[in-house]
């Protein structure tokens, strides 16, 4: 049975390569800033099939990358049979590289990690991000989410601006959970197993299974955690990223 | 007359040291998460005189400290004649050292900085924080103010959990704006002067001269930017940190 490792440290070598053609590169952003925006997201439907598939991201952060605001990652995830094997995320202005492989657990530059295994949502920390949307729906949702949370009370509410390196802050420990909604598959594939293979719980934001292209996660130190952030958390309708309706073809 | 680069050094040194004692202690934190909340704020009024006055915040992101989110601050700031002569915020699990001396700029690990200069506030990326306040009025005021703000548009809101490192991260040019509503004087007046220092600006959140002791705070790359916050943004009545009553004693 294959193990996909070669594919792996293929992964590795070429996220650490990545990184290196991004610094010459963010001397030559400052123009850029006007196109920001939800182009990204307007591509055509994915379809997510049994080959072995790699789901990368160039960029996760692409905001801070044009600001320079010092989070930004290359996040590298691929699936066999629908299965992450393995998940890779540089966070590369920190020089920190998370990975994972499916049963062989979690690694920060080659340490293993693991969740705070924290039970208790009132001595949480959150990470999330309210993302390119702008509409009321979405923004009132997202706005009144976070009100919600820090009612429980949580602890405090995180935005790093990347989602690849917010979710890894669960696997490592230092935040008990993270959600988003209207992210894509390619943001948060990688981190997802890297969660899991920490310790970590991931879900859909409304508590049932994960799905990769819901555009909808929840990433937290343990079920019990999980749970009571999908009671409290709303989520406004998204496109799948495989092109059917919000809520089909799961 | 005195430049006072004695105090500086003998600052920054201070702020090195802390840091040595404080990566042992993060192993013995474990069990102080219960006790966070409004414990910091609830002590004496404070008084700033004419006389020479260190300001100093010993860990800014006390959340972050005890959960190990990886980042926290020693915050130092000296005044005379209250005006801040010097400030120094290391970021210590970055080792990144930011100072500014009154009128001889601000630095960042000994290079100099500049902030982006950013004017238009549809192109900005804005840090923040709730802070540990979770009364209604102080949680709706704060979630609507991100919703205004998204709804300008702004590209993006960040929040890093130390007030001090958000507002260096204006002084970089990385953010093109930071504001809060809650904090104290400890959090930020190093962070202020570092800001100014970095050809940013600082003002209160009502747009009126920045007062240490207001709780209440803008930095911004342009005054055009921190106008435009200072109509948006709603703050709550804090008290202020010398024991007036909101709004009073200026």
């Amino acid at each position: 049975m294959a193990d996909w490792t070669d594919c792996l440290d293929f992964g590795i070598s070429l996220a650490k390569q990545a990184s290196e053609v991004r610094e010459p590169a963010t001397d030559q952003v400052q123009d850029v800033r006007s196109d920001m925006g939800e182009s990204v997201a307007a591509g055509e439907p994915l379809e997510l099939t049994d080959r072995p598939t790699w789901i990368i991201d160039p960029i996760d952060g692409t905001v801070n990358f044009v600001h320079r605001f010092p989070f930004v990652a290359i996040s590298i995830a691929f699936t066999v049979n629908k299965q992450t094997e393995f998940g890779i995320v540089y966070s590369c202005v920190e020089d920190k590289l998370f990975h994972a492989q499916r049963g062989r657990g979690a690694f920060l530059n080659g340490e293993p990690l693991h969740v705070s295994g924290q039970e208790d949502i009132s001595r949480c920390v959150v990470v999330t991000e309210i993302g390119a949307e702008r509409d009321d729906l979405a923004l009132s949702t997202l706005t009144s989410n976070i009100f919600r949370l820090l009612k429980l009370p949580v602890h405090g509410v995180r935005a790093l601006g990347t989602a690849a390196v917010d979710m890894c802050q669960v696997a490592t420990g230092g935040a008990d959970a993270y959600y988003h909604i209207g992210m894509h598959c390619w943001d948060i594939a990688a981190s997802a197993i890297i969660v899991k293979e920490a310790g970590g719980v991931v879900t859909d934001t409304d508590g049932s299974e994960f799905d990769m292209m819901s555009r909808r996660v929840i990433a937290a130190s343990s079920s019990s955690v999980a749970n009571r952030i999908s009671q409290v958390v709303r989520a406004f309708p998204c496109r799948r990223d495989c092109g059917g309706a919000p809520g089909t073809d799961r």
